[in-house]
């Protein structure tokens, strides 16, 4: 959590603490910001300097290095877990889950950590006070690859919670891994939303000259004080510099590229809006009414899996998978196709009372099991195939449907039925 | 097989036959073009109408209807197995799989069946003669999704045949579902290529308006005949119009929409070349030296799975999978990542003298097992990341690796290197 001697005494010798603008000489080059916290993973010779663009440098400080104050902090700019109400404007609960957006570079290994508070995130972007009242905790501190359906089902009830207790909009910081999977889970358990619930995260660590964090929060913060639209968000890069960010439908976002910023994207349906550097937001599609109060459920089937067919696939070897599963979701080849051969472990699924749907590994476009002899093979097994819906929202939605419904038939209907905008396509229904 | 009596009656007083170019006047639409053959699943009162722009239209009969002949067949339009040589032109061996690309629409029930023969698909497309001396036969008539592992294995040799034997290069017409995987392992399979293997399918059947069929297998011919090209490569359309042609490399192609004519992307990678409707090419990667003999190496560890990891994947139920499968490819969240629960399952495969083999579902970008902690307890359980490779490139090429290597270790080297342009990206080797 502490400086080097040597570069401790520089900060107080200059009269340098957080939040004060300075200007940093190393190395040849001279860096202009505000003096961001210093973490228990930086560098004990590393500044951390929030440069104009908005960006997090990690400046390395040598002995000869220059330490300038310009500016005293403004008061809002100080690290604090209570952060002042301003009148009239509309309250934000952010819930930390970790991720990236969260995190800090361990500079002894080069590996990434989650260490950052939610109050922390806040402070790093105090732009985000002339927009909102933002409370913030920290629900989780786990990177979202290691997030589970447990943790999708506290997530909504604290989202609920805060909804509930009045917050006008709640923004979920998240890891990007599953970030499509949690914001498909929130989709479906919460209903009767008020307000806006937007994920948002980072493909870059908060102390790195590229990060995306702060640019996306503050993107994600605008987005949910701009009007009364009620449902589930993802907010994130739609570029790759800092001009364009996209506000995707939670059942429709997917990560398309590991490391990009602009990784994120809208599949089968535009993104909701379009929100640019200077916070004007282009809608694009209309506005949602909001409702009285946030109802949760979140009981989900976890006897339920996500299988991609493949040239090769045994049957043999998925039988045990496949007849232990309460639900089977299968991104198949084209339309939504799997081999002849594995037919009949779908009629043996469907037979036994489970329900398997079909969608496709392309992931653009509809499955439609009706054009070639393999789909009407598979539908007359049992299979349905949900249009144009993504792999990972089939999946998540058939574990909500298998738990919020009386019997296999409704849960069908459900998986059929458009809701929570997870298919646009009317071809969903299978005849 | 046959039309109607009306429709055979009304063709024999107009003196049309195959080939021939006839007006078909028929609710009070006109149609020009040549007469297609006719086929078991067509409707009987259909005629199939190749027309100026290449489609082939399916045109329904009625009594009133007229049929006019304005052209008398010329020879080479003839249904015929044997096909007249031209010297001088290159020859291409174009061995047919199945797939829409060779399938009508049976007008009864709406499905889509394979029928068409190989020299049916060359007479189709009179074009390719001014090109290429082609030489066809079927190898098999089968619908992509049930191609299996022993498909590939003697469709590579046909195809090593079929060049050693003198071909200059090979058309696969094949069915779109599973044609990358299919390009993969031909692109693994055969070593020393003398010439390009070009699989080409179609998203829409011969008989639709809408078919490329035609334009995709005369834009696959040209890009043949072009150049001493060798390797194996997928060409379709590259736009909704007839007007642009993409050349995929083989182990870098996926199906990325369900029913688009332009569904087919390189990913990671830009296009090996495009080709205009003139037939103009414009290469974006160097060519290949083509060498003396092509040799198969089609030997594959089918003990191999592709997995895409989940929130909510459980350990226990995927235990005997990965237990008993020699190679085990997951495509990963973001970087590659899996759940932490998933590792000691990872340890337990690679202990055991299995290969794990870590892909990202995003599909594009790379991944790295180094930035997270996730990630890099991944490595130590032994696992192995590969770059920017496709997950169903590198299932592929993991059953490949086993079956022609000495030992595992060998085999995990093959898979870190980039060979069959698989990957770019020099992060393949993991530290």
């Amino acid at each position: 959590m502490s400086y080097s001697d040597s570069l401790s005494k520089a900060l107080d010798a200059a009269g340098a603490c957080e939040g004060a603008r300075i200007e940093a000489e190393s190395g040849g080059r001279t860096y202009r910001g505000v003096l961001m916290p210093h973490h228990e993973f930086s560098s004990p010779d590393v500044l951390i300097i929030k440069i104009g663009s908005g960006y997090n440098v990690g400046v390395r400080m040598w002995p000869e290095s220059k330490i300038t104050v310009l500016d005293r902090p403004h008061e809002a700019h100080k690290k604090e877990d209570a952060v002042p109400v301003a009148d009239g404007l509309p309250s934000i609960s952010l819930i930390g889950t970790g991720g990236t957006i969260a995190s800090y570079v361990d500079y002894r290994t080069g590996a990434v950590h989650p260490a950052l508070s939610a109050s922390d995130m806040v402070n790093a972007v105090p732009e985000i006070r002339d927009v909102a009242n933002v409370s913030a905790k920290v629900l989780f501190s786990i990177f979202s690859e290691n997030m589970n359906v447990e943790h999708w089902q506290k997530l909504a009830e604290a989202v609920a919670e805060e909804m509930n207790n009045g917050a006008d909009a709640v923004i979920v910081p998240h890891g990007t891994d599953t970030m499509g999977y949690t914001a498909a889970a929130l989709s479906f358990m919460l209903e009767g939303l008020t307000g806006p619930v937007v994920l948002v995260g980072a493909q870059r660590s908060s102390d790195r000259p590229s990060s995306d964090a702060s640019s996306n929060l503050l993107a994600a913060a605008r987005f949910c004080t701009a009007g009364h639209r009620a449902g589930v968000f993802v907010v994130m890069h739609d570029s790759l510099g800092d001009d364009s960010f996209a506000v995707h439908a939670g059942t429709r976002v997917r990560k398309m590229h590991t490391s990009r910023r602009d990784a994120f994207h809208s599949v089968n349906a535009p993104p909701v809006a379009h929100i640019d550097s200077s916070g004007t937001i282009e809608p694009h599609v209309p506005e949602k009414p909001a409702h009285g109060k946030v109802i949760v459920k979140n009981a989900m089937e976890r006897n339920t899996v996500l299988l991609q067919y493949y040239p090769g696939m045994s049957p043999g070897l998925f039988d045990d998978i496949i007849t232990r599963s309460k639900g089977i979701v299968i991104s198949g080849s084209g339309l939504g196709h799997v081999n002849e051969n594995m037919v009949p472990l779908i009629r043996k699924a469907c037979d036994n009372g489970s329900v398997v749907v079909i969608t496709s590994q392309c992931l653009s476009g509809s499955t439609n099991l009706n054009v070639y002899n393999t789909g009407r093979d598979m539908l007359s097994a049992g299979a349905i195939s949900v249009g144009d819906m993504l792999p990972e929202t089939a999946y998540v939605k058939l574990m909500w449907a298998l738990a919020n419904t009386r019997d296999v038939e409704e849960a069908k209907n459900l998986m059929k039925r458009p809701i929570r905008s997870d298919t646009g396509d009317r071809r969903t229904v299978d005849v």
